[in-house]
């Protein structure tokens, strides 16, 4: 019987050969990469042609994955499916057209927002959010159509609320845990929880520190507690696992995610002046080795293996073979 | 003693020969020329490259002007100056650094929004208007610094009110007309008026049809009438023209004005499927010759010389010497 698959739903690595070693010795299956944040079209292109030459070095290792197939067809041969993904909508600029170019290159996940307001709905960190705008309804029916999921991790509470109702196809928060356990700015109310999981949308639960209860100092025990929670108040069927992992990115890289091009200003988003850099991950999660300890931990919360199962990927496979392909 | 200037603030021309002899034969002393709808930075710098030829073939009729001294020049040699303006806030994309450079390539005026949504504010066809973005803040305060003037002619009321407010110099409304005299969804309300004059920004009357009262059977007693009652509301001093003319452009023009790239359903605007194209002109307002009869009209309704003067060309000829250099 093939094992279950372990897929990460959300990591943006300072990527080198010791990662990739790591995500084989960790037997990780899938891993959903972000390859942009605040780049153009043409920006993004050149992060896929980086992506084009790491497929080819580490064939050995790494498969670009556009299916659910492809994420099984890695499973067989002992690869980790690659999933290109974007937290920002700035790739599509102001272009429908670009919704299904972008598809074509392989991408599978889209934010609508990062942090501030777009052009298709308002991001966590705007003081009011008007939901979704009049391109941002033309963009949800196109991605809907050619099988761009809808990602919400970064966008604020009205918007990601009309985006559930408005995708005809379930949508994401790939990565970002509930604000019940940790009030984040990023994290989400049980509201959004509920609605999203109802359409058969998916959560990451998130291992980036700013997301977690105690920060750098959150217990595993904790972490997989917020888990059990969340599955008696939305079910485990729609849950998984998004780690949010930034390994080895200096800090120059959050100072990027956080102010693009868009403020003189210094923001320092979840952090803060004086904490201004990544944070440090908990020991119980440093890399792609130790997926194997959240699993232990789920069924130590209680969790039985079909559901931890789930948790650790087969969701996430579920979701990829439903949202990935065209509507009819 | 030199003549009073006339001064128009928006016009989007198909240019040609004809028209920029009409300017000379209407006399018409500066044109505010639109140079982007939907363009990127790179369109736009094209566009920019496209006058510079103009420039160059038509010097004995055209100057670049970037200041009111380039104006003054102008008038003095028998020219038209030419003002730089975008009406969308898309040529500086994500980057604040643009704001700079579009002041150096001689852009004066930048519209905030173009009827959407965008990374600054509301546009007036959203359902709903959440006022400036985090973006939207840096860039006013960057457009200050720089001295390009923020123009809120098709952004929605609240969006509006919040620049006029937190500007720390007066805005201008280029193009629109009072909403108390014809309620388009572009027509400016009392409150707008009233703010926008208060803190010395301009507002240019549109003579574009569905800004009119009767559309094209627009009477110019009637514009010359409300113009009055505008002036009796907010006084004369911040009133001038921003006539929207679209000359000669076919109707291909305002289907990429009002559908750019964001949407595969199309977008009428203020128009209808019955009525896509452009409407045609009241009798009285063709083209570039016609200033004069609206200078009639406004001292038939009872302006004094002075105050025809203002509003024919003088006011705005103030705002550009106020308003086109950097902030000290």
């Amino acid at each position: 019987m093939t094992p279950a698959p372990i897929i990460d739903a959300l990591q943006y690595c300072n990527w080198s050969p010791e990662i990739f070693r790591q995500m084989r010795e960790g037997g990780v299956t899938a891993v959903h990469v972000t390859i942009c944040y605040h780049e153009t079209f043409r920006e993004t292109v050149a992060n896929i042609a980086a992506w084009n030459r790491r497929f080819e070095e580490h064939r050995d290792k790494l498969l670009h994955a556009r299916s659910g197939a492809d994420v099984r067809q890695a499973q067989a041969e002992g690869r980790t499916a690659i999933i290109f993904g974007l937290q920002n909508c700035s790739p599509i600029e102001d272009d429908i057209g670009l919704v299904e170019i972008c598809h074509q290159l392989g991408i599978r996940f889209m934010q609508l927002t990062y942090n501030n307001q777009s052009l298709l709905a308002s991001g966590c960190y705007e003081s009011e959010d008007s939901g979704i705008t009049r391109m941002g309804r033309e963009v949800i029916r196109e991605m809907n159509r050619v099988g761009l999921v809808i990602d919400m991790s970064h966008s604020g509470e009205r918007s990601t609320l009309e985006a559930i109702d408005s995708s005809a196809r379930p949508i994401a928060v790939t990565h970002a845990n509930p604000s019940f356990w940790h009030p984040g700015r990023r994290n989400k109310s049980n509201a959004v929880l509920k609605a999203l999981t109802a359409r058969h949308g998916m959560l990451g639960f998130s291992l980036y520190p700013h997301h977690l209860k105690d920060g750098s100092h959150c217990r595993m025990e904790d972490f997989c507690a917020m888990v059990a929670r969340t599955a008696e108040m939305v079910g485990a069927d729609h849950l998984g696992i998004g780690s949010d992992l930034c390994q080895n990115q200096p800090d120059s890289v959050v100072t990027w995610m956080r102010n693009g091009r868009w403020t003189r200003t210094p923001d320092f988003g979840e952090g803060s002046a004086a904490a201004a850099g990544f944070p440090a991950q908990p020991p119980w999660f440093r890399d792609n080795r130790d997926f194997h300890k959240i699993a232990e931990g789920l069924r130590a919360v209680g969790f039985s293996g079909t559901e931890v199962d789930g948790i650790m990927g087969a969701n996430w496979l579920r979701f990829f073979d439903d949202s990935f392909v065209p509507s009819h």
